[in-house]
Formats: C-alpha cells, structure tokens, sequence
C-alpha cells in the first residue's frame, strides 16, 4: 500500500514535468537543474554560469535548500529574478517536485526568460527520482568525495546527462584516483558528458560553458 | 492523505526503534549510528573506530549503501560480524529504518557483541528523520563541505549527538573558516560534542576515541 502511493506522487510528478516541458517549448527556455551532495560546489557553479550567461541571456534562477536564504542571498548579486523554496515549508522535504518548479516558473515573466537555472537540494539520492522538465541534468561531484560515488549513487549518474568533477585545484592534495573515477561513471552511464572544473579558480569552465552555450542556442535560437 | 501515510512511516520505525533500545539495553550492547554527505569520510571512521575498539570489545557492524557491498568488504579485513543492507532491495531508499536494523540485529549473537556500528547512507537529509534505536548518533562533516551546513541541514545537526570534524588535514587548502562552522553548530545544537579530526592521518582521533570509550564503559561495563 505504501508503495502504492509512492507510485502516486511519481505518477503525478511526471505529468507535471511533461507540462513543463511543453511550457518551457513553447517559450524558447532551456532549464537546467544542478544537483550534487551538500558542498561539492553547486552555488559557485551556478555563480559562474550566471556570471558568464548573463551578458547574452535573460536568466532565472530557482534555489532550493532544507532552511536558510543563504545561496540566493549569495546570487542576489545578479539582480536577475530568483525564487527561493524552502524545503522546511513542505515537511523538509529532501528533494524538489515538478509541481514546486512550475509554481517558480508562474512567478517568472517567461517571455523575457532565456534560461532557467534550478539549484538543487543538496542530496545525492532523492533529487534523481524526480523529474523537473528540465532540458539538462547536471550532476556536480567535488573529487574529496572520492571516486566511487557513480557505482554507489547510480540513479543519479545515470539519470543525468552532464558531470561537473568539481575542486581539482584540490588534487594534488588527495589520495584520488581520476581513472578510476572515468571508469566508474562509464561503467554507469557510459554517454555522460564530463568536464573537470574548478568554479574556484575558474579552470575547465570555459570548455564546459561553451558546450553548454551551444545547448542553449539550440533550443534558444540565439 | 500523503502526510497521513508519511506519518504512519514515521509511526511504526518509532515504534521499532522503541523495541530495539529496549532489547540492546538488556543485552548491554552499545550502538553507534554514523551519518554524513557523500564522501565525507564516514568508511574511513568506521575503520579507524573499528581498529581501536576491537582489542577490547566484540564489535559488530551494519553497512548501508545505496548499491555495491564496497564498503563492506573494505572492512571485511577485521573478521567482525557484518550485515549488508543494500538499499535498491528496498525500493532505493535514501536512508535506514529501524526494522531493517532490527533484522540485522537479529542476524548478530547479541550476547557475544558489545558494540554494534552502523554506517548509515550518504546523505544529510533524510537518515536525520529515522531513528534507529542506538545510543549514538554521530554526523561526519568533511571541511571541504563548507561552513554553512548545520543551518541548512539542522535536523542532522539538531539530532546527532556528535559532530566529527573530518578531513582538517586538507584546511591550509581551503578557504574555510572553522570559527564560523563552529558557531553555525551552537546556533542549531549547543549541545553537540564536537571533534576535530583527519580520519586518514590519525589526526584528533585519540580524543574522540577516548570520549567514546567512556560512553561505552558506561553502558556495557568494561
């Protein structure tokens, strides 16, 4: 029976990441939902790509956390359009639902929106069973996590479509293996994209942010 | 209705739990319950915590992942007790309860086990709301997670008795300020016992041993 209504809440956040998706269709957004565990370096990524976007694209942004306005104060900067759920308010909730995102995307003025950035919960398991309607998954994996984080959390690996390996300016201080890492991720989702980044000292975000550059224009159109 | 159903979740794994303290309470077995993100460190602990404590005290342990046994066998090196919950059995959960405990402490001769260890899911959000029926609950916080986690994750911190500080071997890398973790954790548990430690150069774990040490003495009398 519990399963039963499990399937239920799936079910219905389904359907809502489909309407999502015609929305966003229809209004040239591309949406990107960034996930990772607490700390491997979401807000700073998310810093960069606004940094970086923000001069050809309208951008808007969707943060969520457990408790506390930290990271959109952080993003406040900007001035670009941010909404902020608090998890707490919807029982500490440990991931974000579809249904929540198109109550953000309502608030936004779609017509004058380019992309969507989604800031995830910082969990490594839930985020991954529940589709947004996003255009491009981002799974964020700083390398003090260690290397067997693919095998060990596969869902979320294989459930996205672009891995940020996070911190490498840590590298030299770490007892961290990147082949074998390479060979985790291909082993659980063999067409992931892979960029080696530091948001830190910004090495390796230009490639990254070229390519999804090219993502955009796509769906965009410019 | 979902909240309802939710709360029955809640409900009976209280209910177990209850069960479970009673039954390790008569067979004076102390239970640790070792929580964290991904990654920060908690195989390392158990290892560490395992090698000091097994001169003197018959240890037992319970490893949960979310897929693969590598943790496990990692440990299996100690020729202890061990139980494997692989939690893609049970639907993917993000997390322990107490039944599934209590089947593995069913697995265990409790009259010959002092200690029993269990290493709980990387994640910092949802194991925070099983209880389990242990004397212990320790979080793992690795330094390069950042300064800001216990107020956006204060359930873990508000429910754990114990912070582990780990990975300060890698602090001359990072811009991280330990005063302002420190005060983050007083704000969401003033109460909390704090260590500082590095898991992997021995670094700090004396004190934290020794502490436990005692609270074990305390229970099962030697």
């Amino acid at each position: 029976m519990e399963i039963q209504v499990l399937k239920n809440i799936y079910e219905s956040n389904i359907q809502k990441a489909d309407e999502i998706r015609k929305l966003l269709k229809e209004k040239k957004v591309y949406m990107l939902d960034i996930m990772s565990s607490p700390g491997s370096g979401k807000t700073t990524i998310t810093d960069k790509v606004i940094a970086d976007l923000k001069a050809d694209y309208a951008i808007a942004l969707i943060e969520g956390d457990m408790e506390t306005t930290n990271d959109a104060r952080k993003l406040a900067k900007y001035n670009i359009p941010i909404v902020q759920i608090e998890t707490k308010l919807f029982g500490g909730a440990c991931h974000l639902e579809s249904s929540w995102i198109m109550g953000c995307l309502e608030k936004f003025n779609l017509d004058q929106i380019d992309v969507v950035i989604i800031e995830n919960i910082g969990n490594l398991v839930c985020p991954a069973e529940f589709e947004l309607g996003d255009d491009e998954r981002i799974v964020v994996l700083s390398v003090t996590e260690g290397e067997d984080k693919p095998v060990k959390y596969p869902l979320m690996f294989n459930s996205c479509h672009t891995l940020l390996i996070n911190k490498i300016d840590l590298l030299p201080y770490l007892d961290f293996n990147m082949d074998e890492l390479l060979e985790n991720v291909k082993r659980t989702n063999p067409k992931m994209e892979i960029y080696k980044v530091s948001a830190k000292t910004g090495e390796g975000m230009e490639v990254f942010l070229k390519a999804l550059r090219s993502r955009i224009k796509n769906k965009v159109g410019k």
